[in-house]
């Protein structure tokens, strides 16, 4: 399976729909778009796009299922708008000033300007889902609608929990994984689903589909979490543990929090300082929540690929499906 | 036709569309829903309803062609939940601290969380109209949500639009039609269209239907702007010329300003204060911009009752289209 050509399909596809809005009066709001996008703009390029890894899992799972991936492009257009959509958000309610390493859109445009442009990403994103009518019955664009709005429906779930957690100081592990289901693993959910659902898979196969890329999210997410404390600044890109820094309700937090001890009392007191980084994320892994999340990550790893070896991916698009899991459970970046 | 039963009607659905959020995690996050809908908190009531306009006018339309209107309740859900989606992301942009009399989402509970409630009510919307599927063929419903989501980018434009002129001096009326066209005109248009759609009527009658909500929206707002000026302060609620002083971008201002008189001027010189707005409306008046709004008024309501009257609407709901439309065309508030 070339991905770089199903790469190539996806930038096409994504451009033809942003393209909606290249008309003489919204130029500029065009521009904006592809600036984010990562076509144009200072930082333009393969590092600003990101890796498509949403798009790539829906075609892959289209393929796989021994259907023509080129008919499900819309729908892969679809799930990485939305994951853009809730980007642009994001940056402006994180208050977050870089993004790839270029100026965030609220940061070029203002906050108004960012809003108006998330929503246009999202309105797209339902635009292209429509577009699979093209390609499949009415029936099928329905069931497809229908799975991408219930997933930015847990999108939303997911960052209104992100958002409320901020103030309590009484969050233990039981209240992560709603958050992550919704914050990172719905949309991958969404995408392995869809492309099953376009690839002509039954709803028992779409079921475990659908499993596979729940549990990928998962794990990826709490890898991400390891990475964001523990992880080798030179190969992450982020500052070492950056996430403590930022008080983020990461799982080794949760679970360190669980344990009642010096993390925890010192992570009551308020936020951790850089001269203490070291020290804090030492104490964390001393009182076991760096094995903590290290034992989540394994498990949901364990169900992420015994869903894809029981949906059986087929062919060549099958084994980029297990290669791509493969690369995404055991990165270090 | 009994416009009450059609009102408790839309309710319901609003509220059973609402509920989605509706769950232990998220209960506060569906009590941010269900006030912005002016359901609960301070305030609630008819009054903070707003006046559901736009799910009546679905309703009337789907019955004008002679089908049930119950069937067509989740479009009429998803067109208001579309409304004040933008609503809520509205008032961030504007910073508007106070909508129908009641503190706005982001004064409540911040923007970061404001953001969120807008990006969920629009999911909601978008779930809204696939709900359509229980009643309708799979093609009707694929075919409204694309209306739906064309009217949103289309509301996204004008958003663009409204938000770049700001910084502009060199606006004209021609710089008024395409940003109105967007902002309120494409939602009104949408409900007529698709009401019609759902009603059986075919596509040359769909079109008339679509291009009566069309100047609707026109005639519309540019009373709107008429009245955000010389509008009598007991009647309309809001403080006299209250326009002048935010320095809106109206119809009335902006041919004022192609007189290139005193008028423009002043307006070039900055920010009307409270002061001067008696005299500034009167020299707006003087110089020509009541008179071609006036005229631009009479001349998009004649376009919109001469399109309701060719799309020859059906029954008692027929003759409560022409009460609403003479409504919203003679109001004065």
């Amino acid at each position: 399976m070339d991905i770089k050509q199903l790469l190539s399909a996806i930038e096409t596809e994504l451009q033809k729909q942003v393209a909606r809005l290249d008309a003489p009066r919204t130029n500029h709001f065009h521009e904006m778009l592809t600036y984010h996008m990562g076509w144009t703009g200072e930082g333009a390029g393969p590092e600003a796009t990101g890796k498509r890894i949403r798009p790539i899992l829906v075609l892959l799972a289209t393929a796989s299922c021994g259907a023509d991936w080129k008919s499900a492009l819309p729908a892969a257009a679809a799930v990485e708008l939305v994951h853009n959509f809730s980007l642009v958000h994001d940056d402006i309610q994180d208050n977050s000033p870089k993004r790839r390493g270029r100026d965030t859109a609220w940061v070029k445009w203002g906050a108004p300007m960012a809003i108006n442009l998330g929503d246009a990403l999202f309105v797209i994103s339902n635009q292209a889902i429509i577009d699979l009518k093209n390609n499949y019955p009415a029936e099928m664009v329905v069931s497809a609608a229908e799975i991408l709005h219930n997933t930015c429906l847990d999108l939303t779930r997911g960052q209104f929990l992100d958002m409320s957690y901020e103030k309590r100081k009484d969050l233990g592990v039981e209240d992560y994984w709603p958050m992550i289901s919704g914050k990172t693993s719905a949309l991958l959910s969404a995408c392995s689903h869809i492309g099953s659902l376009l690839g002509g898979a039954d709803e028992e196969k779409q079921e475990v589909y659908r499993s596979f890329g729940h549990y990928l999210g998962l794990a990826f997410q709490v890898q991400d979490d390891i990475l964001g404390i523990w992880g080798d600044e030179k190969v992450t890109g982020k500052s070492v543990a950056s996430d403590l820094l930022e008080g983020k309700n990461s799982l080794p937090v949760l679970a360190g929090l669980g344990r009642r001890g010096r993390f925890a009392e010192r992570w009551a007191q308020g936020p951790i300082k850089p001269e203490e980084v070291n020290e804090v994320s030492r104490l964390l892994a001393v009182e076991g929540g760096l094995l903590a999340a290290q034992d989540a990550a394994k498990q949901m790893t364990d169900l992420a690929l015994k869903s894809l070896e029981e949906a059986d991916p087929q062919g060549e698009a099958g084994e980029a499906m297990f290669e791509l899991a493969n690369k995404l459970l055991n990165r270090n970046q």
